[in-house]
């Protein structure tokens, strides 16, 4: 039984008779391989990652989704049978995982794009954050089945997933407090007057030896040498589950970093990924700026968190 | 008595009655203000550099060229009286510099530039290596008094300074040949059928604790962390003087890198210059790569080195 998978936050959609990506039971994702030599390319590119003997264990295995191979499937939009790639789906172990996607790169584009796609591009790189901030938030939407209610709001609802008009051009301090919601117990909102992220999380889903600040370092370690893919359009996926950190489950919550969408991804004709490379440290020190920012708790969210921990030790 | 500056490579230059900087026999640049704002935008950073705590001694001092503020002067295109901003003649302390510009980012307009200055600074990113390397050699000079002669070349001159159209668009490869050649004490050449370079003296000019490399790291960890400027259009200089090394008075040529240009410099507005920043660890990887390739010595030259350090020590 396949489904849409209601956890994917950015790209195209399964919804609305549309092609998109569809998921099932078994911890798989189908991708419907895009037109114009794109899905071939992804195809290529996943098999390279998954036998490329230049590519680290410690990168392939960690980073890259599992590449299951092709499968030819009926499409969501029902116009009948269409090529899907058959991945791993990376949040199926989560029950309620919040996920932020950042495209990563201050460019869309490659230097052999055709003009009138350079142009496409560029137009979208000045209309977001990718050419002020080296990345865009894509999507993201942030879930928890214990929020903590806020009296003053009268919508409060159990998630957060703003709309593309709200993520369109963040600034600097915006994606400060998008971040720090990632990390927050209190409810999010696009409410400017909703209460301050109190990064009751931030130790433990940033930080730590697992945490995903570590992650993005061993990113960017093999980005600074390595020389065979630019990867344009790209995406980094974080991912992490509030309820297991609010009940003591989990210590870190499951937080990973995937490397996902590789439509776009291109032979790197020996140079390391400069725009990408530059990109990930971009995002890299916004989340370095959150950890080593003073905390902020809110008392009762961090004692149930730490009550948690506590029983499971 | 003002002069022609002979060992700048790159930027416009004063020669056949052109607006360009002029140096002194006291160590003094007088580079003239450009016009549209570029200039006083270029004397600001320099004020800041030098005043702004946010920028550690470290940096502001080994990596900026010392500023003595401005003087109003007779132009070198005989315009009459315009302002100069007076810098430190980065090159003053050396007999024969070799020297090379590396414009550093693959994008050299800003978020703010208007749509005409972004169409005019893609076409020359295009155009050159700017797009794929992240960088682009602007310009370079390289000059020795006892570059090895090779009978096979008739033309044995004792400097190399190839054209705008020789460095207009170089491929990795490219790069790699010209960096290496920086490095070397056989004679460069356009000429593809001239020897391999024999990068004799990589390991005294790249290598060390003093030397490019480390200086470049230097900038990089700066870089990883700065949101006060973003630099467009800015260029590392790298210098080294190959005669001190030939007979052994330096046993690192006096190897230094420094960062020039400013005109372009804007507000960073909360975010690291990752454009910046991609370019630099692009280029630092080309020259890791030269460092780390087996040695290609000739034999004369290097014993040639060799017994003018040992005279020294």
């Amino acid at each position: 039984m396949l489904r849409f998978p209601e956890h994917q936050v950015a790209g195209h959609k399964a919804i609305e008779g549309k092609l998109g990506p569809l998921i099932d039971d078994y911890g798989n994702f189908y991708k419907p391989l895009q037109s114009k030599g794109r899905g071939s390319n992804e195809v290529a590119c996943y098999k390279f990652f998954n036998s490329d003997p230049r590519v680290p264990n410690n990168i392939s295995q960690r980073y890259f989704p599992i590449f299951h191979g092709t499968k030819v499937l009926n499409a969501s939009d029902g116009s009948g049978l269409h090529p899907h790639l058959v991945l791993e789906d990376v949040v199926s172990c989560y029950s309620n995982p919040s996920v932020i996607d950042v495209k990563i790169g201050s460019r869309t584009w490659y230097p052999e794009s055709s003009d009138a796609y350079i142009s496409k591009c560029l137009k979208k790189d000045r209309e977001s954050s990718s050419i002020a901030l080296g990345f865009r938030i894509s999507g993201l939407k942030f879930v928890s089945s214990s929020f903590k209610e806020d009296d003053s709001l009268s919508d409060c609802s159990l998630s957060w997933q703003p709309d593309k008009e709200f993520l369109q051009n963040l600034s600097s301090e915006d994606v400060n407090l998008v971040l720090s919601k990632f990390v927050s117990c209190n409810i999010p909102s696009n409410d400017s007057a909703s209460p301050r992220p109190d990064r009751a999380f931030v130790n433990k889903v940033f930080g730590g030896s697992n945490g995903i600040l570590e992650q993005l370092l061993e990113l960017k370690q093999w980005f600074e040498v390595q020389t065979i893919y630019h990867f344009y359009s790209s995406s980094v996926l974080m991912v992490c589950e509030r309820d297991s950190l609010m009940n003591g489950k989990s210590s870190s919550g499951g937080a990973v970093v995937k490397l996902i969408d590789f439509a776009h991804v291109v032979d790197a004709k020996g140079s390391i990924d400069h725009n990408f490379l530059g990109g990930l440290c971009s995002l890299i020190k916004f989340i370095s700026d959150i950890l080593d920012s003073p905390p902020d708790y809110d008392d009762n969210c961090i004692s149930n968190a730490n009550n948690g921990i506590k029983d499971e030790l």
